[in-house]
């Protein structure tokens, strides 16, 4: 072999790859991700899930689709349906934009946090109710314009600032207090707990809990149940009216509005730009990926055992491709996506673990 | 058991928690580092080890420590061999400073890029001789003056520029071009080919290859091989005597001078700072971490198999405690720096994947 020649081919990018999308383990193992750099497997993981339909019947599975996960942000549509089927949404009048927002870990662009704190007027609320801690733009282009502004870190542009909004807009609507709405004891939380239950179909009474990264109440359950809950969220048929309606209403406005589920140069929000109605995915902290298709009536849940953002997104996108959802068409739009590049001679590009 | 009580202890930090230095297994098993969130082990890293004498003993191993790996930045002590055993770094009347930063993955704070920059100058070069790329400073502060300064990315901001600037400095000595001399065909690069070969003890013909994140080449060999390197380091007493002093003065400037070799709240400065002439550590992408320790005549390298680098800090801390280079006196001063919390609710914290 003519080592220099062959070499060379792979010499001229320093950055890792992933090599072609992988194919999906058909027997219950675990989905590999190889991160390359020239002639070497660098780095490797492991990726544990499941597809479930809406009968909850198991699709596909990978590894240990019943061990117990945080969903971490990747439930927010979930947490969603309150504001949704409680009517508060109606109340305040709230656009697919607002209800997107309500599910995003945005990037913190003028436009999400612009129509955060526009939301928070509309309900008579502002920025100072909000609970999460101050944070900076995820996305590059923002966190400059707000340094060279000479600005820096606040609640409206931390990346669960509109998922926030959405628990404040309900629990005005419903009467409860706005203050201490991120505590597990509050009745906000009571009820969103209520709601995962019933979605899931697990039972969350005693199960390991912890707290999540903007402080609201973590719980954890199967990763097959989370996929179970997604895809009740995309086939609702057997769900009470109003649940069914905010099922449909929030897979439709993630799909309707991609950025305002994250943002520019984001993995789901390029994504969904190109599948259109057929996948509302959604990414959280720690590796995991959720996915509801409405069209197929199926949900998705994955994690990466090691908690890396990078092996999530490719294994969504590996995924997505096994399930048709992603078709030839969508692959040659979506090639730099779905086979990305970490950029490593900057900053950490968008889509790895920064994001929650 | 009253599991609001005992749930409370737990949640009242949103970040997730490294419970305890792991001990490190016997057995030669992976050493497993276990990402805890309130009642759950949410992720969970496999680290790849050895500990190797100067005689190339195998002192401890965890997991398939005969794997072929890339070292990455932290073999950058060993490619600093070539400017001081040249005699380039007593020509241009270096001290330890310019020597750590040789070894640095820096975070571009005044302090490192100034000095860099004065460095040139000291050799008859500039800024524009180095051929790694524009970047960011990984320190946020640092980061954000920059930006306030409506200023940008440049290659002597560049994590490895001090490197680059050891590199120079040596090709200059030497007599070589100063340009290309990141290409794997230029003497330069090939010179310290053939010192990572003495040092490492492992023939680098026909081995796997890639290009490293500033560009230089980066060749796989495997991790027991790039732990006795450093044991070479540690204990030079084998080798020729010009390598040897170098070997020295090496590690000497790496733990006089740590925050010269990475910067402010960065791991291996602040436990540096600490455990002073007994280890000198540097860390690599993807989870590598390598490490000198001259009164015990070791070197350590660990790689995490996923590539995170919060796993290889957490590692690294528990393999220097199992050798007894952190005692109990040490711990209690790191303790903080030992059992990291990652902050979640701003920008990643040092010490993760951000570095080389």
């Amino acid at each position: 072999m003519d080592n220099e020649h062959h070499h060379h081919h792979h010499h001229q990018n320093p950055a890792p790859q992933f090599r072609d999308l992988p194919a999906v383990p058909s027997d219950g193992t675990p989905i590999t991700i190889d991160v390359w750099r020239g002639d070497l497997i660098e780095s490797q993981h492991a990726v544990h899930g499941a597809v479930i339909d809406s009968h909850g019947g198991v699709v596909a599975a990978w590894g240990d689709f019943e061990a117990p996960i945080y969903g971490r942000s990747a439930i927010k549509p979930l947490l969603a349906l309150l504001l949704v089927e409680s009517g508060a949404a109606d109340q305040y009048k709230l656009s697919d934009r607002e209800i997107a927002l309500a599910c995003a870990s945005h990037n913190g662009e003028p436009g999400h946090v612009d129509t955060v704190k526009a939301w928070l007027g509309n309900v008579g609320l502002t920025v100072d109710d909000l609970e999460c801690g101050p944070q900076a733009p995820s996305y590059e282009p923002a966190l400059r314009a707000m340094y060279e502004a000479h600005e820096g870190p606040t609640r409206a542009r931390n990346n669960c600032s509109g998922k926030h909004t959405g628990f404040l807009t309900a629990a005005k609507h419903l009467g409860f207090p706005t203050k201490g709405y991120i505590q597990y004891e509050h009745p906000l939380q009571q009820r969103l707990l209520g709601i995962l239950e019933q979605m899931s179909g697990f039972s969350l009474t005693g199960v390991p809990r912890g707290v999540d990264g903007c402080g609201i109440p973590t719980i954890a359950f199967p990763i097959g149940h989370h996929a179970f809950a997604m895809a009740q969220l995309a086939d609702p048929h057997h769900l009470p009216e109003a649940r069914a309606d905010a099922c449909r209403r929030i897979a439709k406005a993630m799909t309707a509005e991609p950025w305002y589920v994250a943002g520019t140069n984001r993995y789901c929000t390029k994504l969904m730009e190109v599948t259109g109605a057929k996948a509302a995915i959604k990414t959280g902290a720690e590796g995991v990926y959720m996915g509801a298709l409405p069209e197929h009536g199926l949900g998705i849940c994955i994690k990466v055992a090691d908690g890396a953002g990078r092996a999530s997104e490719v294994a969504m996108g590996a995924v997505l491709r096994h399930l048709g959802v992603i078709d030839e068409a969508a692959e040659a739009k979506l090639h730099a996506t779905l086979e990305p590049e970490i950029k490593i001679t900057g900053r950490i590009a968008p889509g790895t673990e920064a994001r929650f």
